[in-house]
C-alpha cells in the first residue's frame, strides 16, 4: 500500500486531474475528473442503499447499467441531494459537459456530489471547472485528484497495490461506511488488469463488504456514497477474479482505514472484534450496536474503560448469547468475564490512538469486527456548525 | 401535575423517604424507600427490554410475577448489573433487609438500582441506609425519595394527578426512553385508587408506551429501565380502566417531559412530529432514526436548520413514503417541499429551548411524535468521565 506522502502512480489507461472549481468558501480544489482510455472501459459500482439518494446517484445508477464508463467526474462543495428535478438537470448537464470535454457519451460519464444537501450547484462554475480539469488530465492526476474531493477530511487518502504487470490504485473521501455512511464516502478505483466485467463487479462486491461495509463512524447515512471502480486492460496482463477480489479488497481496506484514522473529531479508532458468534451476521450486529453507542464512544473518548456499556449494548440485539457466558477484553485486560466483573479496569490502558475491543459470545465459530471512533467535543463542534 | 418546586402529596395509604447511604462520592442522598400500606397492594410493572439485565431486574419480574408489591427500595450510586452471581444474592438480600424492617414478606419488594455497571454494591451501607429510610417514612416522603435517585440528574422529577377523592402521584430519574434508555430510568407511579389488577397493568401499558417510550435521549438502552405502579385502594373510591389509564398517561408524560428536559447536557427539548404516515409504526420508525442521527443532533445543537440530515434520516427506515414527495418544517419554516428545497432555511429560528420538527410523508394517516434532544459538548463531557 502506498501511504500518502509518496505519490501512487495511476495504472495504465487512467489519467486524472483535480481543480479549484470555486465550489468551497475556502477556495481550496474541488472538481475531479478521472478519464479511462482504454482498450477497456469495464467498470462495477456500489451505492447507497439511503431511500433519499442524490441525484447523482440516480444518474449514475444509470450509468452502470450497461457496465461502461468512460469517465468519473467529481465535486465537492455541494451534494446535489434533495434538490429535484433542477437537481437531475444540474447531473445531467455535467455528464453532458464531460462527455463533450471529452468527446466521449453522456451516458459512459459517472457523476459524484459531496457536501451540504439542499443547495443547488453553480452550473457555470461546474462547467468551468470541468473544461480547466480536462486540460489538465495527466497520469500523476490521482493525488491532485484525491485532494479535489476532501470535504472535512484533513488528509486526502490513496491507497495502490501492485500485482505482477498490472496494478490497482484508488482514492477517497469521507469517513463512513457506505451504508450507512458518516458524510458523504466516495471512492474512485481504478485497474488496468484485463479482467471479466461479471468478476470486476463480484470483486467490488466482495472487496466493500469487508472494508467500507465495516466501518462505522456515526452511523448516519450518506445520500451520496459511491464506490465506482473501472478496469482499463492497458496492462495487458488477465487477472482471475481470485487475484482481483484479493486486489481490490486490500486496496478498499487500506483507503476504509484511513477513512477511519480521519474521521471527524475523533481521538481514538476502535476495533469492535466480535468472537465465536453463531453467525457472521451476529458477529456484525453484535460489534454494530457497539460501535453505534454514544455512552460507549463517549468513555473511550474519555480514556474510560466503561465495560459496561459495551454489555448494555450487546444486549440489545438479538445475536445469540447467554448474558452470563458473555467475555469482554478491552486492549488485552479482560476486564468482563462471564457476564460479570473480571480483570480491574484500572489496568486497561486507551491513551493510544487504537483501541481494540473483543466480545466473546460463546454461541459459535464466526467472528467479523467493525472499526468506528469514540465520540468527542470536536465531532459535535464540527457537525454543529457545518453548514452555517 | 405539580411541578416540582410545589411538594406533591403522596396518595393515601403511602409513606416514603430519602436518606444518605453513602453510595455516592458525593455525599447526596442515594436510597429511596416506599412502603404501600394498603388495603390493596395491586402493582403492575415494566422493564427493560436489554438482554443484559441487572440483578435488580430479574429479582423485580419475579416480585411482579404474583401481582403484589409492598414496598420499593431503589438506590442510586450502583447499578448492580453484570455482578453475577454475588449481583443477585444482594439484590435478594437488600429484599430481605427491608421486608425484616417493615415487617414484609421479601417476595412482594421490588428492587431497583442505577449507577456505574460491574461494581459490587457496598451492602453495609445498604443495610444501614435501608434502616434509616425505614425509620425516615412518611406522607411527605415523595420527594425526598425523589431526590435520593438522581445520578447525572440536575433536577428532581415529580408529577401528579388528582381525580374526584383519588390521586396518582410519581416521581422518576433519569433522561432516556424504556426502551432503548439514556442512562437508567426508574419510574415509581403510585395511586390511592380502588382498581383491578389486570386494568393495572393494562393501564400501565398503555400509559408507558405514549410517555416513556416515545422519549428517545440517545438511543442508549439501559440495563435497569423500571416503572412500577402501585395501588393502595386507600381512597376509597373505585376507578376505571379508561380514567386509570388516563391518569397514569398524564403523570408518565409529565414525568418524561421533565426527563427530557433534563438530559443529559442537554440544550434543546426536540419533538419530531411524523405526519400522514401509513401507520404508527412507520411514523415511529421515521421520528425514532431522525431522533437518533447524531449529525442532525449535534445540527440543532448548533442552531442549524440543516433539514438535509432530517432527509438523509428518513430515507434509512423501511417506512411507506415517496421520496420526492417528503416536507420537512422546522419551528414552522417549511424548509423542504417535495423532497427538495422550500423556504429559505435562514427563518428557522433554533435559538429557544424547544425545536418542532415535522416531517410530512404524506403516505396516510397515521401520525407519532418522539422527543429527543440534542447532541452538545457537554453531553460528550458528562458521558466521557461519568466512571472516572
Amino acid at each position: 500500500m502506498t501511504s500518502e506522502s509518496q505519490p501512487a502512480p495511476l495504472p495504465a489507461g487512467f489519467r486524472a486531474a483535480g481543480v479549484t472549481a470555486g465550489l468551497k468558501a475556502s477556495g481550496t480544489p474541488d472538481l475531479a475528473l478521472v478519464v479511462n482510455d482504454g482498450p477497456d472501459h469495464h467498470a462495477a459500482a456500489v451505492f447507497t442503499t439511503n431511500r433519499v439518494e442524490a441525484a447523482p446517484v440516480t444518474w449514475s445508477r444509470q450509468v452502470l447499467v450497461d457496465g461502461r464508463v468512460d469517465a468519473v467526474v467529481l465535486n465537492s462543495g455541494g451534494a446535489n441531494a434533495c434538490t429535484g428535478a433542477q437537481g437531475f438537470l444540474d447531473t445531467h448537464r455535467t455528464a453532458e459537459h464531460v462527455a463533450e470535454a471529452l468527446g466521449l457519451s453522456a451516458g459512459d460519464v459517472v457523476v459524484c456530489s459531496t457536501g451540504l444537501i439542499g443547495e443547488l450547484l453553480p452550473m457555470d462554475k461546474i462547467f468551468a471547472g470541468i473544461d480547466a480539469a480536462a486540460a489538465a488530465l495527466s497520469p500523476a492526476g490521482l493525488e491532485p485528484a484525491a485532494i479535489a474531493i476532501k470535504t472535512t477530511d484533513t488528509v486526502h487518502k490513496v491507497a495502490a497495490h501492485a500485482g505482477d504487470g498490472w496494478s490497482v490504485a484508488g482514492f477517497a473521501k469521507g469517513a463512513g461506511m457506505l451504508a450507512p455512511a458518516l458524510a458523504t464516502m466516495l471512492v474512485v478505483l481504478t485497474t488496468d488488469a484485463v479482467v471479466d466485467p461479471g468478476d470486476l463487479d463480484t470483486a467490488l462486491r466482495a472487496a466493500t463488504a469487508v472494508s467500507f461495509d465495516r466501518i462505522d463512524s456515526d452511523a448516519c447515512m450518506s445520500t451520496n456514497d459511491t464506490v465506482v471502480v473501472l478496469a482499463s486492460g492497458a496492462s495487458g496482463v488477465e487477472v482471475g477474479a481470485g487475484e482481483l477480489t484479493e486486489a481490490l479488497t486490500a486496496v478498499s481496506a487500506g483507503l476504509a482505514r484511513q477513512l477511519i484514522a480521519d474521521a471527524e473529531g475523533a481521538a481514538h479508532d476502535i476495533a469492535i472484534e466480535v468472537r465465536s458468534a453463531a453467525s457472521v451476521d451476529d458477529a456484525l450486529e453484535v460489534a454494530r450496536a457497539v460501535a453505534r453507542n454514544n455512552l460507549f464512544k463517549c468513555a473511550v473518548f474519555g480514556n474510560d474503560p466503561n465495560w459496561g456499556r459495551v454489555l448494555a449494548a450487546v444486549g440489545t440485539t438479538r445475536a445469540a448469547f447467554d448474558a452470563a457466558g458473555l467475555d469482554v477484553t478491552m486492549n488485552g485486560v479482560q476486564v468482563c468475564r462471564a457476564g460479570g466483573v473480571g480483570e480491574d479496569r484500572s489496568l486497561v490502558d486507551l491513551t493510544g490512538r487504537e483501541v481494540h475491543v473483543v466480545v466473546d459470545l460463546h454461541a459459535g465459530s464466526e467472528a467479523a469486527t467493525i472499526w468506528t471512533n469514540d465520540l468527542t467535543h470536536d465531532y459535535v463542534h464540527e457537525n454543529s456548525a457545518y453548514s452555517t
